[in-house]
């Protein structure tokens, strides 16, 4: 293989390729970055055998071929090179000369014959969305998805199509986070399981602009994410979701409007009395106009009134702060509602045009003053 | 104690007396602040007994007090307070009511009684510099103090008072860094040595701004450091220091003058190849116009020329490349100068001025190609 191809090209190649490094594998193959040059296409590609990346990078081939680099070596030498052209050339053994200026290093290369290649997907059907909403909607949801292997299907989110909208769920046992997105235009129904593991990856690549767009794939075991010039593909998780729809309720006995961020500063102040494996709850009590919040734990104590409208009845209710913070980070109104039934049911945080639903499940405070 | 004072004061405060807060210690007493509020000054002090320091910040007494906090409790909560006036309350159990608008804390607090208050230090003599030259003076020789405790005295920084002269000298058995400033006036000679972790503090609190200045008194056992409103005052170590003098030389066989930007980008990208606990050197090549810079390792070898200006004898040495690299790293010349005798003995990268020598033992690369 012989290859040109810019500095920055390269680094940011590597770079969008090295979220799928695995950071420990017995298999050494999966640290490596595969760089392939065929039919005039330089791609850099990883795989951690559950993500999968390929990137195409601009560049000049002189000769085809194939070499497996380690990524982290290459990743910290592309970003040490000046901002110039860089060759790339491997001899019968693998060892790859490169090139930028005044540099010549000389790096043990591998075949790449033992490198797992994506599965080839058959791209049918796909749906368009823009790189911004979904970045958004990830994040959004992300952080209410379990990180314990116990339960796998809560380990990913649920992409569900109809018609012309998108809904993507996340719950961990203890909340829910639902977003709702308007497709530009109807699809066939589906129902999809993507790990959250994948999707904070594929986050982090995505560029976020509005008019830049990506195409999502569907099959039966994977989803690719194409956009600008990258491909991922991730496995799908097996098995049903949890039946949604059956834990929403529209009924309520009290409602709260309130503004995000006094909400937020107060929860944020309580929190820091909360010590870690310390299950102390906050505790909302919710009156005519005022909202008091309560924590108490064995390193002190805070009380905080914030001004409210009200709806119903009063209520005493307390919840893990973390569980409350977490949804209102990601909210973008100034402005919120919450709902609640009483104090042992879940409360709603969901605005009036259906784009988002928190629920976030009560916790007891009997022990508390 | 009842006291007031605006959030920005308190953090502030908060955020300097943390330098002397220890990450580990049996005695909780030297993780908290302690407060006082005494003859119209309110303080903050804290001490791991090897430093101490005290800062006064603004506020209004109501009552005189004292009162020992937790450290990581009570910065974490000033921070998110709103910015507006704090105030506390202290009672006789010293449980600290904290209000800040609607926030109402309430802590639990200590005495005090057992806090180690710093040394009472008789201030006699003492030198005056800016705050600016002190800090760049330590970061100039900070790295190459001895992490390790085997051999005490490495791990501090000789400061040399002749005349009207101060020396800054650090080293760790690999490599010396020899700063000299000049001083405003004459002051009596001596000689002492503080710890390099105190120092590393220090630095972290100076604003290094050119017109503050900073009082650094001795004593026989301390140093002690007067700034702004912050008083830092720090053990020395005992012992004689090395005599440097003797391992410094004007002699050289080979001197090289090169851009400093070429030789740091070239010896970051040959560290690259260095893994952990691999003492691979990079190999100097001088000749004449041209230094060749080489490393080889089992991931791979680099090769790169850089143009120089070159006096004496071509030479071969090698070193580790970290350590050239620290040096270069603080040095702020753009051309510098490096001298060599032999590919044995010592190397100097110095000044003509005389601000700055820095010496690098070179390593044994026989059995690199």
């Amino acid at each position: 293989m012989k290859i040109t191809c810019s500095k920055n090209d390269l680094v940011k190649g590597v770079n969008i390729v090295n979220k799928a490094i695995p950071s420990k594998t017995t298999m050494t193959i999966l640290q490596c970055i595969l760089i392939t040059a065929y039919n005039g296409v330089i791609t850099l590609t990883s795989n951690d055998t559950e993500l999968g990346i390929d990137t195409i990078i601009p560049g000049n081939i002189e000769e085809e071929g194939v070499v497996a680099i380690d990524a982290k070596l290459i990743s910290d030498i592309v970003r040490k090179l000046p901002d110039n052209t860089v060759r790339m050339e491997t001899d019968e053994n693998f060892m790859t000369k490169l090139t930028c200026e005044n540099s010549k290093f000389n790096l043990v290369g591998r075949s790449g014959d033992d490198f797992p290649y994506p599965d080839d997907i058959e791209k049918n059907d796909y749906i368009t969305i823009s790189q911004y909403t979904l970045k958004e909607v990830i994040r959004q949801t992300i952080f209410s998805t379990a990180d314990n292997e116990n339960n796998k299907i809560m380990t990913g989110e649920l992409f569900e199509i109809k018609g012309d909208t998108m809904k993507i769920v996340s719950l961990d046992g203890h909340r829910i986070s639902i977003r709702n997105i308007e497709l530009r235009q109807s699809y066939p129904d589906r129902k999809v399981i993507v790990p959250g593991k994948t999707l904070s990856e594929i986050e982090k690549i995505l560029s976020g602009e509005i008019e830049r767009t990506v195409d999502i794939f569907f099959t039966d075991n994977n989803a690719v994410f194409e956009f600008d010039n990258t491909i991922v593909t991730t496995r799908l998780i097996e098995g049903e979701y949890f039946d949604i729809d059956r834990m929403m309720s529209d009924e309520y006995e009290t409602k709260m409007v309130i503004e995000k961020k006094d909400l937020m500063d107060s929860i944020e102040r309580a929190i820091l009395l909360v010590k870690e494996n310390d299950k102390k709850p906050v505790i909302f009590s919710i009156s005519q106009d005022l909202l008091e919040i309560k924590i108490n734990s064995t390193i002190g104590s805070l009380n905080e009134d914030i001004s409210i409208e009200k709806e119903g009845f009063d209520l005493m209710i307390g919840f893990n702060p973390k569980f409350i913070l977490d949804a209102l980070r990601v909210i973008e109104d100034e402005k919120i509602s919450m709902y609640f039934m009483n104090s042992k049911a879940p409360c709603f945080i969901k605005d009036d045009g259906g784009r988002y639903i928190y629920l976030v499940l009560p916790v007891n405070f009997a022990t508390v003053s």
